[in-house]
């Protein structure tokens, strides 16, 4: 890596029902599937203390998003005006990285089922982190 | 890059009076001061519909962390019980993406004032997003 850069190294991939950008959802509670979340081995450990019934916030990278857009038309509507790209979640956008809050719907060793989540088939999982009262609350 | 893996291209940086991670907050609502966002030139476009008092979702890589952690004391407390880094907001994780919920205090072209940022001064800014009603609600 470049001093101006770093390495996102995947730790699962998802697996879903969705393959086709052009047809999945926008967001995970606009009708998307429940999909499994495969870990890798080498992370096991980390994940230990994650249980069925909890959110979780999961962050993805978009890999096939495209890296040099700027300004978008939100949810792909060209009717609509375009946008700076960080007023929307295009996944579209210089880093193309997802973020979806989502709940545990069960747990088969690496494999965790999740509802309702957007992501492509494939897509890769980079991390996981626990609702904090302050990501709901008005500061 | 590897095929499985992703490089983070920083689209700005942190000026902060942070400059100590030991006695940094841990949250932006523990104490954090307000920080700049300095964005580079070449991401202006993408800043164009941001306003301030608006709420953002703000992710940064934490580029001072250790990466080979996957089980953590909670907030550093040798007297908590460790725990799997995925149920923790520890910056020492597989990929040290922080995820920061901010106010935009006053944007000053490319500099935006944020309210109580916890992140260092000089943390590599990677993403902006805007808070979508299913970052708060339950589902």
């Amino acid at each position: 890596m470049t001093e101006n850069s770093y390495e996102v190294r995947p730790i699962g991939r998802v697996e879903s029902s969705l393959t086709d950008r052009a047809t999945a959802p926008r967001q995970g509670d606009e009708g998307a599937p429940d999909a499994w979340l495969v870990f890798q081995e080498d992370v096991h450990e980390g994940l230990r203390d994650l249980r069925a019934g909890e959110e979780v916030i999961l962050l993805t990278w978009f890999d096939r998003a495209a890296r040099d857009v700027l300004v978008v038309h939100p949810r792909g509507d060209l009717a609509r005006p375009p946008q700076g790209v960080f007023t929307t979640r295009s996944p579209d956008r210089p880093n193309p990285i997802g973020l979806h809050r989502v709940t545990i719907l069960a747990i088969e060793g690496p494999r965790f089922l999740v509802k309702g989540l957007e992501a492509l088939d494939g897509t890769p999982i980079v991390d996981v982190k626990p609702v904090l009262a302050q990501d709901a609350a008005e500061r």
